[in-house]
């Protein structure tokens, strides 16, 4: 079984809090309403997201966008497009 | 006599709070704002709505989203297609 | 002399709210929020509402929405097409 | 000299809150909220409104709906088309 | 040197508050909320605005819309054309 | 360096808030609300805008609207176009 | 790695809020509300944004606008197009 956002939606694995990537991107946990950074699972089906937006991109999104959800042990942001700051690539 | 909803609602059975699908989805009733996940028993009249979603459609939604009916002994949520966060396929 | 709604709007008979019908539908006047049943005594000018809903539909619509009047002896209520969540069929 | 409505405006005579029509409708003055009736005396120059509204039409409106005006020793109601809950015909 | 109003918006010398037409309009001045009237002096670009309203006709607009403005020794107001609620013609 | 608002902005060089002008308009610092009165430094991109306002116009606009900025001694506002109530000319 | 705004959004090395500029651009950090200054790193995939702005314009912006991102010892915002006040050109 499989989740499948709908719309513009996209299925995000949030990286942990406390994180420093090999590239040195610091998300200081301390600091209030810095974006967070996720890796993208599942995309809607909408066109214009499909175009900007892939399974497997690392994006930026606000600190408390998205709705949690839980599933065989992995936790899961689902965000719209609108929450999505940036992509890293 | 039969439950339709109207334009791009749906009419949805919600899963038992507490419970423990197979493929071991654990939606925790203590987490505040998560989704909440249910099966669609009748789709309103949207086009758009009618290509995204079926009947016996498996979907998640947000825990407050929607409004309660009781019909037949059975619990019913009617939810607008903007409530529905995913679908499980 | 007729009450003709206006637009998008219906002209509906709410059902007692103690009443229990034949097929079972419940709808307890003790819950908050929950949508209650009226029967459509005339329907807007409006076409798109004209396709979907007409006169003598059952239709469920939120606990506090429309406008009331009494006529005849008789209360209606006069409600938007979008405080219509769904017509029993 | 003529009141003259503009864009989607209805200028409109209120009936008396006591009164009870021939027909029977009774619309209490002590509910809060009731919509109120009144005889439409300028139609604004909006199309769609004059194909639904014509001068001499009563209309039936929110009690709080429009802004009062005196003139000539009567009461008027100056109302937009969405103050419109329904006509009598 | 003249003051031009942009877009939709009129330009309006109101009328004094104790005033009484010969027409007999009378505004009371202790009433809330009671449309006022004045005259117009200058009319914004609009071209919808510019076939409803022109120089010199007698408006009347809610008791509180608008920016006030001195000029010459004469008080006027900048009114939006939603702010117009009929012309006296 | 110059400074180019954006979009449907323009950037204001605000009068001092005591003048007096030749013409006569005086704008009495103390009442509320009351337009403020400024020159117009340079026009955003915007084509509609473009047509309204040039370089030079004497614009009225509300006393809260826009952005402060100081430039080379200047003080300067940057305004939206619908922060402009009228022009003068 | 590259940080890559989405959409309308541009990703801004704020200037250091006591800095002076060669061209004397004072942006007094004790005034409340008074723009900003960085410089553009990267522009979204918005047609019409990026043809305002390009990497390396200098723009104004409000002091309390977009999302900061810290990346490589830089600090960052992330803005949407309808915060940036102008560009220095």
């Amino acid at each position: 079984m499989k989740i499948q956002p709908l719309d513009d939606r996209v299925l995000v694995i949030p990286a942990g809090e406390e994180e420093t990537t090999a590239s040195g991107i610091i998300i200081p946990d301390t600091a209030k309403e810095k974006p967070r950074r996720g890796t993208v699972a599942a995309v809607g089906n909408d066109e214009d997201l499909q175009e900007l937006i892939k399974e497997g991109d690392v994006i930026l999104y606000g600190k408390y966008a998205g709705d949690e959800l839980s599933y065989d042990g992995t936790d899961y942001l689902i965000l719209s497009q609108g929450d999505i700051l940036a992509k890293l690539s």
